[in-house]
C-alpha cells in the first residue's frame, strides 16, 4: 500500500555541527535500511529546500506511523502523508499495491 | 530529469456524460503512450479525490510543458509542479535523472 | 485500517429539488450498506455546515477509494482523507485495526 | 454531546527528556480516566505527525474545555474544536449524544 | 450554552430581486423567533460584508445545527461555528450556560 | 459603538510561573473595570484555546486601540479587530451602538 | 474616524457592457459625492487589479456600513475594513479623527 | 509615487526595555524626518495590533527599499509593499503622483 | 523601474473557441509591441499552468497600470504586481531602474 | 533551463553583527560568480523585505538544487523554485533555454 510523503527538516540553527551530523548519519542509515527492504520506494529531494518527497509501500497505516515516528530526523521535521490508491489510466496496473514483477527492458521502454 | 506533479480535475457539472467520457478516453490514451516511452514514469491516484500525483523523467522544463499543455484534461484541470533533484540518501543513486538499468530482484530486495 | 474523512457537499444552486433528492436517497442508501457491513464505522455532521466528519475501517487505500468514489454525491463534493494509526494512550488499543470485541457495559463505564 | 478536537503537540526541542516524559506519563494517566468514564470516547494518532485526532462526549461546552484546559500537554499544544450533531444518515442514531446501548453483534454486522 | 457563529451570504448574481426579497423576507421573520426566545441572543452585521456574527444559546450541538440548518439563507451562505465556555475574567460568570438574571442598571454601569 | 474582538495568548514556555501568575492577576483585573464600566461588554473563552472572543462597546477607534494595547497581555497576545454594525434582522436594534435599556423578562422569554 | 477599506471587484464576464458601464458610471458619480463631502478620503487603484484600497472618515461603523451596502458595485465586490486609530510618531497627530486644518505648503514640505 | 505598506512588529520579547525605547526612539526620529519632508504621506496605527498602515511617496521602487530598509526596527518587522495608481473615479486626480495644491476649505467640504 | 507580475488566465470553459483566439492573438500582438519598446522585458511560461511570469521596465506605478489594464486577457485573468529594488550583490548593477536601448538581433544572440 | 527562485533571508536576531556580515560577504562572493558565468542570470531585491527574486539558467533539477544548497546563507532562508519554459508569444523566443555565452563587460553596460 503506497504513500507520499513529504519531509521537511527544521535543524535548529544552534544545534552543534556534530550533533547534526550524527543524527543526519543514522538518518541515512536507517533511510537505506528502509530502501533495501523495499518499504521506502522513492526519495527524491526538493529542488531548494531542506525537504523530501518519499513513496512509502507498507503493510498498513500503523505500519507507517511506526517507520516515520522512528526516523531520527522526525523530532526535528514537518511531515506531511497523503495515502495513494491505484490509477485507472496506470498502464502496468499491477504495480501499485502488489509485490512488482521487474519489467522486461522491452515493456518499459516499447 | 524528474518531477512531481498534482493534478486536480474539476469538470464541469452541468457537461454531458458523453464529452467527458470522450475527453477521459484520450486522456487516457495519451498518459498510455507516455508511459510506454518512459516520460510519464508514475501515476497514483490520491485517496477520496478526483486527483493524481504524477512523476515525470523529461528532458528539460520546456518538454514538461509541452506534455502538460496538451494534456485533454488540461483545461479542466489545475496543476503544481514541484522539480525533483538527486536525494543524497538514496541508495541507488543512479535512479535519478539517468536512464535507469533495471535492478535484479536481489538487488531490490537484499 | 481506519481513516477520517471530511466531506464537504456543494450541490449547484439551480439544480431540481427532485434531482437533489434522489441522488441524497442514493447517498443514504449507500451510506447505510456501508455502515450495517462496518466499513462507514462513524458519521456526524458537522455543526452549522452540510459537510460531515466520518470514519472509515476498510482493507487497504485502494478499498477506501472505491468507496469513495462510488458515492452518490462525489461529483459534488470535496473530501479529504486522513490516514490514522492506533495511538499508545488508547486505553482498548484492541479496538484499532482488528475486529472489535464488544465491551460489557462494565469495562464501558468502570 | 460530541466533539472532534485535533491536537498538535510541539515539545520544545531543548526540554530535557526526563521532564518530557513525566508529562508524557502524566498526559497517558489522565487521558486513561477520561476514556474509562467515557468522555474520551475515541483517540487516533494521525499517521507521520505528532498529532492526534480525538472524540470526546461530554455535557457542555464548559466540560470540554475543563477537560481540555487541564490536559498535561495543554501549554505545548494546539488544539482546535469542531462540534458534532446526528447525521441524518446515520444507521444507529442512537449513538449520538445519548448514553449508548451495547449491539449485538448480529446489528453490527449483518 | 453559547456559540459565535459567522455567517457568509452568497445569493447568485442572477438570483430574480423578488426571489431574494422572498428569502430575505423569510430569513427576517425566522430570525425574530428566534430572538424573541432567548435562543438567537445577539445578532451583528460585519461593517462593509454581507455577513454577520452571532452568539447562540441553545442545549445542545443537534439544537444548533437544527437551527442553522432550516435558516432561509442556508444554501446560500457558508457559516462557521466556534463554541465558546465561561471565561474565569468574566465579571459577571452567571451570564454564560445559565438562564441569565436581568442585571439592573446599577449593577451594569457601576 | 461595538467590535468583535479575538484574543489569542501565547506566553512564553520558559516564563517563571510567578512572572506569568503576576500578568493574569493583573489582566483579570483590567478587565474587571472594563466589564464593570460597560466597555467591555462580552467575554468568552474559546473552547479548547488559550483564547477569546470579546465584545468592545467604544466611544471611536482610538479609545478602542488604547483599552487593547494596555492590556497587560498584550505583548504576549495576537489580536484581531472586528467592526461591527447594526443588523437589520435585530428586533431589539436600539441595543446596538446606544445605551441599552434593560428588556423585561417577558419580551425575552415570550 | 477612519478606516482602511480594500475593495475587489468580480463583474460577471457575461454582464453586457452597457449594464457594466452604467453601474460604474454610477459608482463614479456615488464616489464623487462623499470624496466631496470629505468622507471618502482617500481612493487608490491597486496597480495590475481591478481593485482599490480606500480611506474613509466618518461618524462611527454604522456610517461606515451605510456608506459601503449601497455601493452600486456592492453586489460585485469583496470588501475587507480596518480601523485606524492615531499613531504616535505621527507628526501632525491632529489629522487623524477631527477635522483637519489645511496645513500652509511651507509645513508640508519644511 | 504613490506606495501602501503594512509594517508589523515583532520585538524579542526578552529584548531590555532600554533598548526597545531606544529603538523606538529612533524609529520615531526616523519617521518624523521621513513624514516633514512628505515622503512619508500617512501613517495609521492599525486598531488592536503592533502594526501600521503607511502611505509613502517617493521617486521609484529603489527610493522606497532605501527608506524601508533603513528603518531602525527594519530587523524585527515584517513588511508589506503595494503599489498605488491614479483612480480614475478620484475627485481630485492631481493629487496622486505629481505636487498636490493645498485644497480650500470649501472644495474639501462642499 | 522594475516589477515582477505573474498572471494568471482563467478563460470560461464555455467561450467558443474563435473568441479565445482572437483574444489570445489580440494579447501575442500587444505583448509584442510592449517587448520591441522594451518595457515588457522577460516573458515566462509557468510550467505546468496557464500563467506567466513576467517583469516590466516602465515610468512608474500609473505606466504600469496602464499596461496591465489594457492587456486583452486582463478580464480573465488574476495578476499580482511585485516591486522591484537593485540588489546590492548584482554584479552589473546598472541594468536596474535605467533606461534600456532597445537590443540589436546581433546582441541578443551572440 | 530557466527557474525564477525567491528567497527570504531570516537571520536570528541575536547572531553577533560580525558573523552575520562574515556570511553575507561569502553570499556576495558566490553569488558574484554565478553571476558571472552565466547561471544566476537576474537578481532582484523585493521592496521593503530582506528577500530576492532571482532567475537561475542551469543544465538541470540536480545543478539548481547544488547551485542553492551551497549559499552561505542557505540555513537562514526560505527557498521557493517554479520552473520556467519558452512563452510563445515571447518575441525574442531565443533566449530561452539555450546556452549563454558570457557577455563581455562591454555588451553589458552598452
Amino acid at each position: 500500500m503506497l504513500f507520499l510523503v513529504r519531509m521537511d527538516v527544521h535543524l535548529p540553527i544552534d544545534m552543534p555541527a556534530e550533533t547534526a551530523e550524527r543524527i543526519k548519519l543514522l538518518e541515512k542509515e536507517y533511510a537505506a535500511g528502509l530502501q533495501l527492504d523495499g518499504r521506502w520506494k522513492e526519495l527524491w529531494r526538493v529542488v531548494g529546500e531542506y525537504a523530501n518527497y518519499s513513496v512509502f509501500d507498507v503493510a498498513d497505516n500503523n505500519a507507517l506511523h511506526e517507520i516515520l515516528g522512528n526516523l531520527p530526523l522526525f523530532p526535528y521535521m514537518a511531515l506531511h502523508v497523503t495515502p495513494l490508491a491505484s490509477h485507472p489510466s496506470r498502464v502496468t496496473s499491477t504495480r501499485v499495491n502488489t509485490p512488482q514483477p521487474i519489467p522486461s527492458a522491452k515493456e518499459q521502454q516499447s
